[in-house]
């Protein structure tokens, strides 16, 4: 891939070049009507304000649609489809391209840029889908390996069903946050001794509070219920992906989850980042996901093996006093299980997907201690601790505590695609609850 | 209760008396938009013409918000609070009554009469809610139990945690359907032979086509994220209640469910009935539910422990030929946990609800045979067959046969507080996958 070179001034190293154009929702001092926006160098190009002054005289395509960016969410954008997203995007890389055909649209026009272009440090950022279900998988086969080791021994580590079909669970889509938001940590029932004959619960804060490294996909294409999307149509449903962190209560986990699966361990707080790479955007990072050597059936097989991404993934975590730790470092293929494979999956009893709905990968972990995605593999569910650079050490989260993921592609420091920041900071429990 | 009286013709042993008023929306031949609207008799009064033209004018503190009923869902009426349905169903009783006060309104004003009072038969139902979330619980305590003994035996029937929390997990909310729409069979993986010690799937489509019967409950009160719902104000958060079919596969079930809980074989449809009876109308049925025997925390005990509904419920079964069977009677009062426990519970670590969340009760089943609220458990997964009144004999459903649910409250034939019909005809599946 050549170089993209911009007359705009793109910092080197940002995760927001000429070569990604990833979409988001902000709202601005001056107007705090959230509407859409991309995200380059470290600047926001709101949508609305460069559509309403003519931004997008030279796309024909667009123009009778253009009200989709002063909404408040991605959903109208979205349900345009793959190929409008991919002109859309191309459309404003060469208006940003050095030597752009439109100079006359921003390059030259020093009032539009004053008005439509924002730094970063000064724009909200907004949830950008209203999520319609959101459904968490759990393809992350390393992952699952290793929480399975931890509570079932390495034998029985997998179930049988695992390398036959993407395992998933529908989760909260309520809960689900823009990066930023405070996440308070959970009161619920837990088992203090769960050896003891008799099972009596208590009443508590949470005390094995974790997080979950993973990708988010959206969808951008609506089945109808009775119709399942088949795999050689599923990329055309998934508009663009975010990382996530799936926050999770290990200890009401623990106690509550047979036999119906995880529901209050996981309602209280899902954090994605806030602008969402278009699928187009990581097309050049396309890879090869985690081997199978089980024989899958026909309905889950694709044309090309080569739907995973190879996203450098980081945990950062950030104490109270300000000491920062990168705790995990790992790939994005870690993955058995590819997006379109588990749309496909998910809507192969005709159950309808629609525009805004989120699908999560389940946490990514690589095969070495450094590359585990949550807390529960890094301490061998509490076994060990980690140690942070400040010298204190942590088996689960502190008050205070703030978690930073992060992921880009890429090796061009001029070019990397990336997704900016996911964070969330723990608020203590709410004190008065018995 | 002193019977109520209207002098509108309401059909003796109708479910929808004046003692019910349950709200829904409707459209019409003349008008297809969707609007709100309640059942009175065999008859629907449609809100919008009826606040269009006055009908509201004895009732002041309705009439700014009037805009609700010309809404596609009750989403916006429901969010106006208890205390303003509460006021609306009253009014609406008071117009209808024998000697209303307001004759003005409706009783001789024919031309009203004739532009917003709709036959039934002539009305299409909608699904009366945007819903955002779906959980479904699992709080039929002899349900659980006998699901239990089937797959553990009867000493591990129930899990440690089943008498000390609501459980429950996040449902599909895209798949929730009006009464009346028809259930494609699904398609998906599951197992021929689980005792093999090679476990490998087939596809199929499912050949263990299951109902649920339940209730459903509809939030019409959020609460903000990080602030549970005490037990003390969960009545205040729930709207009405709608009977609930939440179609099950149960051999895609089996061989997906660990460790992550139901998935696919949940997601292909749930059905409810169109019209809610508010939770006012239920009110004068309140009972106890099942004893527990456990001591359970604080935050779940409620003040009063008459917060369940002994509404007579009845499973019909008619096949394609027409031929029908009632293959269960029962009552709605078999459950653990109340829907005031089901919310508080869920919120208890700070999750968001909001209005037009759904909340189902699990399936109910009573101690008898003939009580039983599933086919799994009638069939004892498979064992057995229920013989219909045709002659046939059914393990799971056919394609052809329609499943239909009714509840009804109360010995007054002529102030009856019933549900209506919850209905679905079983489709054949695609049969082009593989």
């Amino acid at each position: 891939m050549s170089p993209l070179r911009s007359w705009f001034s793109i910092p080197r190293g940002s995760h927001f070049s000429l070569a990604n154009i990833p979409f988001g929702v902000i709202s601005t001092a001056s107007s705090k009507a959230p509407r859409v926006a991309v995200a380059i160098g470290d600047h926001a190009l709101d949508l609305e304000i460069f559509a309403a002054n003519n931004g997008f005289s030279a796309l024909s395509t667009i123009q009778p649609h253009q009200a989709v960016f002063s909404q408040p969410t991605l959903n109208a954008f979205a349900a345009l489809g793959r190929p409008v997203h991919s002109v859309v995007r191309k459309y404003i890389q060469s208006v940003f391209a050095e030597n752009t055909p439109y100079p006359e649209v921003l390059k030259t026009n020093s009032s539009l840029q004053k008005q439509a272009l924002f730094p970063l440090s000064q724009v909200q950022t907004h949830l950008p889908f209203k999520i319609g279900d959101y459904t968490d998988f759990y393809a992350g086969l390393n992952h699952a390996y290793n929480v399975g080791v931890l509570f079932r021994g390495p034998t029985n580590a997998l179930q049988p069903n695992y390398k036959h079909l993407p395992v998933g669970y529908h989760g909260r889509a309520s809960s689900v946050v823009v990066s930023g938001t405070p996440i308070r940590r959970p009161n619920g029932q837990i088992l203090e001794n769960p050896t003891a004959e008799k099972k009596v619960p208590t009443f508590s804060a949470c005390r094995k509070l974790d997080i979950e490294l993973e990708l988010g996909a959206f969808i951008c294409k609506a089945n109808r219920m009775g119709e399942p999307v088949p795999i050689s149509e599923a990329e055309e449903s998934l508009f663009g992906v975010v990382l996530m962190n799936d926050w999770s209560a290990r200890d009401i986990q623990a106690w509550e989850y047979v036999p119906l699966g995880p529901f209050n361990a996981k309602n209280f707080g899902t954090t994605i980042s806030p602008w969402i790479v278009l699928a187009d955007a990581l097309g050049p990072f396309k890879t090869k996901g985690l081997e199978n050597d089980s024989e899958i059936l026909p309905y889950l097989k694709e044309k090309d093996d080569k739907s995973f991404y190879d996203i450098r993934l980081q945990v950062d975590l950030k104490t109270a006093s300000g000491n920062l730790t990168t705790i995990s470092k790992t790939s994005s293929r870690n993955l058995l299980w590819s997006f379109p494979q588990m749309l496909t999956h998910h809507s192969i009893t005709g159950c309808p997907m629609q525009v805004g709905d989120l699908l999560g990968s389940g946490t990514i972990s690589g095969l070495e201690p450094s590359e585990r995605g949550s807390l529960l593999e890094q301490n061998e569910n509490g076994k060990t601790s980690i140690k942070l650079s400040c010298g204190e050490e942590r088996k689960f989260l502190e008050n205070g505590d703030e978690i930073c993921i992060t992921g880009v592609c890429g090796s061009d420091e001029e070019n990397l695609v990336g997704f900016g920041d996911c964070t969330g900071k723990i608020e203590p429990a709410l004190t008065f609850l018995r």
